[in-house]
């Protein structure tokens, strides 16, 4: 009963995604249908279904399109897809995973893409990383070193027998496995992990303090969600949104924390919080990340053109006669939000399918 | 039948006041029997019921208290209340005002002040100003001159016979009477109407532009709403946080839009956004409201400290065994939100009364 109650739900967000997609797709009334048929038969046997390729590259893309918080969803059609719903064990995820990497750096071009690995009803391996390039993050007698937000899976790393050299910036191995179970981990290639050096060019004692951060956000805890079937393993990339790096990873308190440092380097008087030291050294802050990424050649985009992006998604989304459903909260940037449309506009935070979720960590944490 | 349900909700809410506010006052269970049941009879008779003037204190200061958009809460014991809900003709209430202004100001000292007058069931005279300082707009030929926001309420004082300089800084009259009839208006004197020129320590060309803005923010359109009971005409004023100036008024693209001013005074290349001359201009602009207030004498807050004494007033509320609700996308600053505390955890947008709600305008916008 209850098996044959979760089989007519799958089968609903199914056909809800193929009528959906295959609209878009400029497919006919007939196809839909006879796809419908084929879907409903498949899962009466096995009680699931398989995406064709077209299928999940239209539909990694519309959760891309879908998803409330991303800023950057102007580009949603040109996510390129990797299908790797082959790879059987952790040394060929591993290595699709580098490849994903390398297509997606570009040698600074930065390219969207996501590799999409078997369904979660086929396969409970994941990627234990929160992103593939990320660094690791010590709590050295109660001094904290490197990324307070890797705290807890710099331990499971170490606990598996890695070793970080200690410093700010080293980036975590890649750990794949079975959720609960034993997993594996890697190393990457050196082409695989690039990096910028972060500097100022009005300042050049910042460059001293040896700050860098990596070339490509790579989120790989997600879970992809297409026509009732999830995916555990699609990690997905864009290019960074500079106040992600500048505002928030080397700004906050509980990260990085910046701010005073580079205030000290600016000269400012912070005895006082009237100068607004921290405002004028997070916007240095700032600049010196998109400075420093545009001098090494690697894409990124600063939040005023990427509200601007957003703003003539939204254009096209209405006429294509689509909802633009947001999260006001994370659509905002951290750094003179109001000077973006999307401060003035109220956005409906509606879940839309497809779309990516969070899903429960692969280890406690 | 109509008359009987409104009575008894009125009677809830009047109990539900009452114990809550008599609790805080330390009044004792007896007390608070006592004047529920007084309440009982007088609405019984009158169909409605007066406050104490403790009551209204009380109430007028919890109401600023529960207000979830308003990140000053820390301060609500301080809230000086006059009650002038004997006064009867617009030129009382006027003169309430007058001094009502002369009273906040103090010389630049600014202090927290709350005017009630009749309730709403007993008079329906309105301020029609949104603040009781602000400067008028006019549209001149497609040209935008002052104060975009108040381009309705301007057209308003003209169709009564006022005139405006026609300057960018015209302070508006006060405009006093019933909804929909044809009230008078009054200007201000000299001494009520304090103004701070803005100017910025390390560009003096920024004097030069003749900006300025009002010393007391006091809005004059919401109602006050205690124990069912509605005051739709009650000012109330605090001191101002400079963003409120300096990233909103003088800087929001439809309002005096100054950023673009402000970069070339700076001398800075707006030529590409990457350059965040636009965050450095904001940030500039609010570091001359600030210096500007402080020169001359003018209480006023930044953001930073601001959101420091929020937290001070969430730990209080929590050691009082209250709960603070809030409003999130209001409560974090336009300027730097993610360096503030209330960045970075939720708020329950919950409307607790005594409160200030919006009213429906006395004339057609
Ligand atoms: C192409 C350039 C892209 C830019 C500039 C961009 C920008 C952003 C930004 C600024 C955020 C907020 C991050 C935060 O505050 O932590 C975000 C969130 C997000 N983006 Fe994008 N994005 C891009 C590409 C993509 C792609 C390719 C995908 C998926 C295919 C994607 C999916 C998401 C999702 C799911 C989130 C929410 C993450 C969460 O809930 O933690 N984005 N994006
Ligand atoms: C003492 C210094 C005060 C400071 C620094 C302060 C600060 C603020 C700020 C920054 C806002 C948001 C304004 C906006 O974004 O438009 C706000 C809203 C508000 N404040 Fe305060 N406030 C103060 C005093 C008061 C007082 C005395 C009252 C009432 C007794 C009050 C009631 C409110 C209300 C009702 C709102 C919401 C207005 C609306 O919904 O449009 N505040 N406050």
């Amino acid at each position: 009963m209850e098996k044959l109650t979760e089989s007519t739900l799958l089968v609903e967000e199914a056909a809800h995604f193929i009528e959906t997609c295959y609209v878009e797709l400029g497919k006919s009334e007939q196809e839909i249908r006879r796809r419908v048929a084929e879907i409903e038969r498949e899962i009466d046997s096995t009680g699931s279904y398989l995406h064709t390729k077209e299928e999940l590259q239209h539909g990694a893309r519309m959760a891309w399109r879908n998803n409330n918080r991303c800023i950057g969803r102007l580009f949603w059609q040109t996510l390129e897809i990797f299908d790797e719903r082959e790879a059987e064990t952790e040394e060929q995820v591993f290595s699709a995973i580098v490849r994903h990497l390398r297509f997606a750096f570009n040698g600074g071009q930065i390219r969207p893409a996501i590799t999409v690995f078997k369904q979660s009803d086929q396969s409970g391996m994941r990627i234990w990383n929160h992103q593939l390039l990320r660094y690791a993050g010590y709590e050295q007698g109660g001094r904290l070193v490197g990324d307070s937000s890797s705290l807890a899976f710099t331990k499971q790393c170490e606990a598996l027998g890695w070793r970080g050299a200690g410093s700010g910036f080293d980036l975590l191995p890649v750990v794949i496995g079975e959720a609960g179970k034993q997993p594996k981990w890697f190393e990457l290639p050196d082409d695989a992990k690039p990096e910028v050096a972060i500097g100022h060019p009005d300042w050049p004692e910042m460059a001293e303090l040896g700050v860098k951060w990596y070339a490509v956000p790579l989120i790989s805890d997600m879970k992809l969600e297409i026509g009732g079937i999830e995916y555990g393993m699609a990690p997905f990339n864009g290019w960074y949104m500079g106040t992600e790096i500048g505002a928030r990873n080397l700004a906050d308190e509980d990260r990085y924390d910046l701010l005073p440092t580079m205030a000290k380097i600016m000269g400012l008087d912070t005895g006082s919080q009237r100068t607004l030291w921290k405002d004028k050294a997070l916007v240095e802050l700032n600049v010196a990340v998109l400075e420093s990424f545009a001098e090494a050649g690697v894409t990124i985009v600063d939040h005023h053109t990427a509200a601007k992006q957003f703003r003539n998604f939204e254009k096209i989304e209405e006429r294509e006669g689509r909802k633009v459903t947001g999260n006001w909260a994370w659509l905002i940037p951290p750094v003179s939000p109001a000077t973006t449309h999307i401060f003035h506009k109220p956005y409906k935070n509606d879940v839309v399918k497809p779309n990516y979720f969070y899903q429960q960590a692969p280890y406690g944490e």
